[in-house]
């Protein structure tokens, strides 16, 4: 090596000057066992675990998606205190724009005839009196309704209310029929058509798969065994997937979500990326811990008399509302977590040699052999020239 | 070592003799405190911020929930271009299914009596005429309210305009009512219920929590301090919160969102996964910056005359959409997060050694010292033999 | 070294004293380039392709949004078989509310004056019938349009079809107008508001930018060249964007989804955080594999006779349904993520003097001499102390 170092040959020497760990070589089976033992240990769970189990080479996205739902099916009802009725899917499907969430009616109370007029309240503890004096006029009771007119009028032979200024008459939602109005509707069919895209993958699918023909599209339906990729499904199917009777769930209504998983892995199965359906009752169907079970809500139909007084028939409608619920991530190889993973697992390789050494100089019977050959205690100066090598065992 | 060295052998040798490096122990205080304190360093970031902080170990998934929503509370107006009016949840809240977005109409301009006919248009300068000549028969102005006849009629004693041909008479929206004509609104009530699915973690909730029995529920109002977990909010409560005021929003109306923070760590706290209520407003109130500031939409009730004329009453409904919305994370212990994390914590670990041997090397005084029993340059083959050992000392 | 090595002294020893590897410094050029080279490739591979490519130093998280919409325009119809008609917004958009979905009715067949009654089925193979014995009473088909009376009527002077009970007159929906009855539909605009949250990040962002004034809204027009931000859209405009034709759709109805794509990266560019609208058809045109093409439901208008008898006027409405949705992720800068990558290209970077080595001792001239100064055979404790040196070669 030159003596004559100038400034750039210092920075070359100490840029490109290589160095390398001194090495000890033992040959030893166990020793070599124990780290190529781990080594595999660790490609292994690299290889079965990260790459096949977990795929974590992967970019994930999220799924994004359009439903369009269509119900088909029609009812007649012949009940006691109802004319006979005949009922079709603009009757009992609302909203009728058929998006990711379609509503069924299948129980209701009607109220026809209101008019802005007066009326004595329901009869209940905080609206009974026994003359005007009870009845404070302009009094809004939240859990009333209407707003007081000050006057206590008869509400039945023998029962004196308030009177209220309210749509009159007011609506008794107690007597609600028993058996669903509407029972047929376990028979309705509803067509779900979904739409997804993983716009990062640029991956565009439909639930009615490319392989299906109009012709069998118009007879299937939907059954987890013998038709999975039939998008008609029947109510009452639904229902029972979900562990509920539908009859029963009919009478105060409730929330059923149909789960739509898109799960799928690009790189290898994107032509068997399907859609797996669920089903799962949404709300909480026991009347502890819970208030208002069911599902229902009032809409009213307005109407105006040949006099131009406004009319309305209000109609408090149970019935079940499907969530069409579309889920689910698709993964695609990736360089950034393909090397996030690899670099991991090296890391853990490079712990291997650390427990091999561990292992040597411990549990061998020859350590003292290894230990002293492999480490070198730092010898002073004075005495370091001629005693380098043998000082390094005297220490130990 | 045996000398018959066969071919397997060979590679028994090159697959399990086990390669360690040498190495120098430097029994200094000062060097070991600075290694093993970098290290403390690195372990506290990585226990202390990836673990605890960050919970970097743990697999993501995003919230998946359906929510129903029912209103509750009535009104009665009684201003003087209108009846009388009673109002209640079946005439202001649009949609009435109750999904995660509500409407609450707080204000309108009624147009009643609508038919299909002729009419002047409302004065504007593109719309005043002083004869026929100034209306082209079947313009159609995008601004304007209908298909011109091509004749100008009086608007007014003192105003002619063009006659278009429309639902007449034409709504005029100037003159909405200063006050909002529902501001009772703001004692109405919302019931938000919420049930929320990590599909992943195969985790379901609602927002109503299992330890809430029925009756609390019936008289409970959400308090961010009193009752927190209350599902039930009182409209000016939610808008207050928002830092808007409900009578300056109720003119025009806004957006509203109620925000539901499921947010939650499924390892160690998931029975302690409760929502999170935040409220803002969506909507821009500024006018500059703007284009059709506050909310609002038009609506018909459409009717038919004894003679089979369609009338319909025109409604501009202005008011506050308030919109549900539900996000969050979940996390759960997972393998591949954890040993990513831990593998480039490792790594980092790996770096220790050369920080601690470039500060022997440049800051100690016994720098030159151990340089020299660290590093050894190569021997060319010639002098190798025996002077191995005291050339490295000669050539520094 | 001291020789009275008490417990506490040991382990001071064990935990303070630094072991740090013996080196061999090769100063050859050729070697150090080779190292140094495959180091910058991979530093190249960090800074270049993970930090300014991919960004994976930063935070990722969803966008949550809401959107408002309201469409403008009108139309005017003079068809032979319906009286001439002015169709405003609130006539053909429905639902009215404006959120992420809107339906712009193009086409319709409307049947007039249904009531609750009995009437001759639409002739089909299967409702044909010579006599009453062909109509089972009470039968309800599928595929019908109501409950079979069983009688045998005339449904013309040619066809006799069975009763049912029905709303009748019965709808007839295959004369569909072959032009679509609303084509002026393609000059109606809509105006897209929608703000978005990142919550993790605190950022919020509407789509009408902050340097966009009143005056611009009020009269710009979305257009990717000229206005990329200007919120309002013809929907001729987005459906030729979409790569269809506006008066085909128009017939049979479609949906079409106006993606807003708010992907930003909130480190350098939260000011350059804009929208990016694309659009796509979402349902599957081709009539091969479909069912029930194109997109329509049907609605009622309810009325009640003077006589008190519920009428309802019957509208199948074909149209395009919009559906705006807003997708994306933000990122921001992220310890967590930042010191996974850097740990992994670390991972990487110890890779390289394995390579370097592998390279020296196969691929270099002098590989023998790199070899015996660099590796040292375990020398067996009898011949050590003397010939550990020489040994070595002679194993070789």
């Amino acid at each position: 090596m030159s003596k004559s170092t100038g400034c750039c040959q210092g920075f070359l020497h100490y840029a490109f000057d290589y160095e390398t760990p001194k090495t000890l070589i033992i040959p030893s089976i166990r020793v070599g066992f124990v780290f190529r033992f781990t080594q595999f240990l660790l490609l292994l769970y690299v290889v079965g675990y990260v790459c096949v189990v977990q795929k974590a080479y992967q970019d994930r996205e999220s799924v994004i998606s359009t439903v369009t739902t269509k119900v088909k099916g029609f009812a007649f009802t012949n009940i006691s205190n109802m004319q006979p009725r005949f009922w079709d899917v603009v009757d009992y499907n609302i909203p009728p724009q058929g998006d990711d969430s379609f509503f069924v009616m299948t129980n209701m109370v009607m109220t026809p005839g209101q008019t802005q007029s007066r009326c004595p309240e329901l009869p209940t503890p905080s609206t009974t009196c026994v003359d005007d004096c009870d009845c404070v006029e302009g009094y809004n009771d939240p859990r009333g309704n209407g707003i007081r007119t000050g006057l206590c009028e008869n509400y039945s032979s023998t029962v004196k209310t308030c009177e209220v200024l309210s749509w009159c008459p007011l609506e008794i939602d107690t007597n609600l029929p028993k058996r669903a109005l509407l029972a047929e509707a376990e028979n309705f069919t509803v067509l779900i058509k979904n739409s997804i895209t993983y716009p990062k993958f640029n991956f565009h699918k439909r639930n009615i798969l490319s392989h299906i023909n109009s012709t069998y599209l118009k007879t299937c339906e939907f059954n987890r065994q013998t038709h999975p990729n039939c998008p008609i499904f029947r109510l009452k199917h639904i229902v029972s997937e979900a562990g509920e009777d539908f009859q029963d769930m009919a009478v105060k209504g409730g929330v059923l979500g149909i789960l739509i998983d898109w799960s799928c892995d690009l790189d290898w199965w994107a032509r068997k990326c399907y859609p797996k359906y669920t089903f799962r009752r949404l709300d909480n169907k026991h009347p502890v811990n819970n208030v208002a079970p069911g599902y229902n809500f009032r809409f009213a139909k307005y109407y105006r008399t040949a006099e131009g007084e406004e009319v309305r028939t209000l109609i408090k409608a149970y019935g079940i509302r499907f969530d069409v619920i579309v889920f689910g991530t698709a993964g695609k190889f990736g360089i950034v977590p393909t090397i996030v993973n690899l670099g991991a697992a090296l890391s853990f390789l490079s712990l291997v040699p650390m427990l091999a050494d561990w292992f040597i100089l411990t549990c061998m019977k020859k350590r003292d052999l290894y230990s002293r050959q492999k480490s070198t205690y730092l010898v002073e100066e004075s005495e370091a020239e001629s005693a380098s090598l043998s000082t390094t065992y005297g220490t130990q």
